[in-house]
């Protein structure tokens, strides 16, 4: 079977009736939430939030009741995927752009899952760019203080226009190869005027479900 | 004379031809932005960049010549006003609701430059709500957290309406009482996942023209 369908599907078993769940974004995620709506035409009762504009309508085409992040108070389980995840759970997300909505729900779930295949398991982060999502008012100045902090940037575009996240900001990509310190970087980024998130996500995510073409396998955080 | 009026022009004078100058936003610094203009006709060369809709307004209705961030690189000098400054020069800004554009601005620029009347001196900064600028999805539970800290946080309202930032975010006034060491508050709000920005500039400005009804005085810092 696909790893994405056979993780994403994993995660959906523990999903229990009456919780709200957070809803990820991505190619992985696609088949928790695939899932999810079959459970639900069968009856299984759950209510959703979504971290994006393409998540919701998928969700909705699916007929999974849809609540928004100012109706709730918290989210008792997000199922999401990452980009990639290093051994002690700290990760990498948000290359489909949404970054900040996912980790506004993740910082406020009781549980958070991530579903991936073995590829995304690395020893250490910074295989792949790290987004960070920035205003788009002096996104240039921005830019200039990644050069200078060695960091590789690359402004994120989609068909030679900028690329812009739903809400409206932009996307840089940092190209900085291997992080040695997550938490570090974590606030040296957060920390910079017009920085609104970045994709690290460090100590957030309780279970990683990986899976290969033939099964699965977890790690267990926190 | 009007104590914002003898500030607001005083910081003028510090301004020389061919810079490019940041606009802040607010009652005081409008009045810098009514000399500069005055300047402008007579022949003074300056280019300028706003922090706020309401500035450029202004500024454009006065024949001001106007770039966006993106265009440049960095500001040379820029004169705004704030809601309180203490001894140390660290600051509370943003009651006009522009403190995301200010910050960016602030940080790019060469020097910084405030313009006050006495009463916004104090000891220790907390006499007036600190405005924070939070993205409109997870709007609720960035209010819960802060409530958790102990912020006092409410929800700036506009006419019975959430009043919306020149980027379309909210804006949540912490009303925390005395502020002891704004360093490690600006970390502890910026860090929060939802926080776009916040109104505390700690060590960011390098003289402050203070007005009474007859004279200014100078603070100068860093």
């Amino acid at each position: 079977m696909n790893p994405k369908q056979l993780a994403g599907e994993k995660a959906v078993e523990f999903i229990t009736e009456g919780m709200i769940v957070g809803l990820g974004t991505g190619s992985t995620v696609y088949f928790s939430i695939k899932k999810i709506g079959e459970l639900v035409r069968n009856g299984f009762r759950i209510k959703a939030v979504c971290t994006s504009q393409a998540t919701h309508e998928l969700a909705h085409s699916l007929g999974i009741f849809i609540l928004k992040m100012e109706e709730i108070e918290h989210v008792d389980l997000t199922i999401d995927g990452a980009d990639e995840v290093d051994p002690n759970g700290h990760g990498i997300k948000g290359r489909w752009g949404a970054l900040l909505f996912e980790k506004i729900v993740a910082v406020n779930s009781e549980k958070n899952i991530w579903v991936v295949d073995e590829s995304k398991i690395v020893k250490k982060l910074g295989k792949f760019p790290l987004p960070v999502e920035v205003i788009p008012f002096g996104y240039r100045q921005v830019l200039d203080q990644f050069t200078q902090l060695g960091f590789n940037p690359v402004l994120k575009k989609n068909n030679g226009n900028i690329f812009q996240t739903d809400s409206g900001n932009y996307i840089i990509n940092l190209n900085m190869g291997v992080i040695e310190d997550p938490l570090e970087l974590n606030q040296t980024i957060k920390q910079i005027p017009g920085v609104v998130e970045h994709g690290l996500f460090p100590g957030i995510v309780n279970k990683v479900i990986i899976a290969n073409d033939k099964d699965t396998r977890i790690l267990e955080f926190r």
